[in-house]
């Protein structure tokens, strides 16, 4: 198994590759690579290494954290299987006054905006020990639904412009807490990765009337499917192993998920994680859900259509990248999609 | 000294602060800081800790380099003090036919480009504990002047768009072999960076007839100055204690450097790695050169500008930052310039 895919990636020259969805150039690498099937993550930090002190996700810590936002399910009575929370270290503010725009941009306009908006933290389960990938696909759909009404609350604001929802898992991946949480970030600006996704995605349309998301042809890419979602590896991947989990119908807000989708996603998202994990040794990871401004144009929404990316952290970001914004990926898409199809889940 | 800052900086709110440089929104987050004058890295990895296999940049050890291109001084009967090689695991081969654009995009048109290229390492000292900032200014300048040699030899070469010069300092900044060097990657095209860069600076000289970086206005975001540059804490940095080294003449590209302001720059360069080692405590960092595209319109040459980045690696880049290309900086740049425009250097 693992033979096939070492020697289609040692035959290879390097090559760049255009990704047309966010318009970005990766340079393939298979010279620095290690065969695919042997990335194992050399990230091997200890998750619990800060178990000593109590966890204030744990159930029954809740007077450690910033105030809750609500709970599932919302019955006081009942023990909670989820919390959304505000963040104790917000990057952005809730309480301060986002309206000011002009006022304080003292000698450079548009180029300073008061820093409002909201930093929340979804705990995804009540014991300690108990990650995302342990949980069933409702419970992981649980979880995306949350998500979901975050996002419709915080949508009420009008000055938001764009809610990001991400995950960090290992500390070398940016969790500074080892017990399982992701995050929702909501922002004043449609961000950098946003506008140049939506324009890349508007040149496509122009030129074919087609949405380049829907019209994504997995083949030697596919990893695995259900009945709303594909999962690939995306034919120019910014790291190695990275996957992309793709809605099968055409939309452009994550937050538009009903529950028999969440569910569906819920269960592809775990197996995707589960798969990584077993390949991968566990690695840290990130994931982000790229979905769209709060508010599109009618003429955007033919061609703006959300997915979620998951990151393993395999390779550390350097001076070129940094430079460039240019990515050297070791792993051939084609060559992480065979590993990963491949890996035998119970 | 401390006190001033840092209470400058408890007083105030998040803001989102926009490069007009690279177009690119900054969330400035005091609430996650701790005071600007107490940074400090925490990646306190040993650099030497390799050392007990030979090292292949020493001098003697030329042999267990891939081949030379050229050495300073390049008489061949005295010790070298510098020498540019190929990178022995390059991310681009100079041995494919990069005219071969159209045959290999296979399905893909204008998406796949064969990786043609060259990836070269400047050894900046035959002597192992040698780092560049305890050179000279003038040796400083030597190795400034060997990046200009090696970019006007690659030029030649029609296929190449843009070459990007790095330096990686620290196993978690990047560098596999801690003998001081920095690299040089030369592209068959022009990365993302440069193109937003190139065009929001056309936009500003659209509107100003100015060039961006020549009416930057350091005031307090001042650290030092020479007779051709002048070294700021950029007024909106992505990372904390981000320096720019920019030329106080315009230029376009960096390979129009002489002698006089090489060393000058040497200077600088220099004072600034060691301010920031003294501050931050040796922290692993990069710097890259921003450049122009080798190829330039005349319409281009009044609004492009390069300049120099060095960026210490003080937080590591997680899902939001990756989701959004936004950061989250937790220094103001005037507090990181006044930190650094006061370190005592003998």
């Amino acid at each position: 198994m693992a033979s096939s895919s070492s020697s289609l990636t040692e035959t290879r020259s390097p090559e760049l590759r255009k990704d047309p969805i966010n318009n970005r150039w990766v340079i393939f690498s298979p010279a620095r690579a290690k065969r695919p099937s042997d990335f194992k993550s050399k990230f091997s930090e200890n998750q619990n290494s800060n178990s000593s002190s109590p966890c204030p996700f744990c159930i029954g810590n809740e007077h450690h954290c910033a105030p809750e936002i609500f709970r599932v399910p919302s019955n006081l009575n009942v023990d909670w299987k989820i919390r959304v929370i505000q963040n104790l270290y917000p990057a952005l503010s809730r309480d301060i006054d986002g309206e000011k725009d002009g006022e304080i941009s003292g000698g450079f306009p548009g180029r300073v905006v008061p820093g409002f908006g909201f930093h929340d933290v979804v705990i995804e389960a009540p014991v300690h020990s108990v990650n995302l990938l342990d949980l069933d696909p409702t419970e992981v759909g649980e979880v995306l639904l949350a998500y979901k009404k975050r996002i419709e609350q915080i949508k009420e604001r009008d000055l938001i412009k764009y809610v990001q929802v991400f995950k960090n898992h290992g500390p070398s991946a940016g969790a500074s807490l080892s017990h399982s949480h992701s995050q929702i970030l909501a922002l004043p600006v449609v961000p950098p990765t946003v506008s140049a996704r939506l324009y890349s995605l508007k040149e496509y349309f122009d030129q074919t009337g087609k949405c380049g998301l829907c019209e994504v042809q997995p083949k030697d890419l596919l990893i695995d499917e259900t009945s709303y979602f594909t999962s690939i590896a995306p034919f120019a991947a910014t790291f190695p192993f990275e996957i992309w989990i793709i809605p099968r119908y055409h939309s452009s807000h994550f937050h538009d998920l009903d529950s028999e989708k969440a569910t569906d996603l819920g269960g592809l998202l775990k197996l995707m994680l589960r798969k990584m994990s077993m390949q991968l040794n566990n690695p840290p990871f990130n994931f982000m859900i790229h979905s769209s401004p709060l508010e599109v144009t009618e003429a955007q929404l033919p061609y703006s259509h959300w997915y979620l990316q998951i990151v393993p952290k395999l390779i550390g970001v350097a001076g070129f990248e940094i430079g460039t914004g240019c990515y050297i990926n070791p792993v051939f898409p084609e060559d992480a999609a065979k590993v990963l199809r491949e890996v035998a889940v119970n």
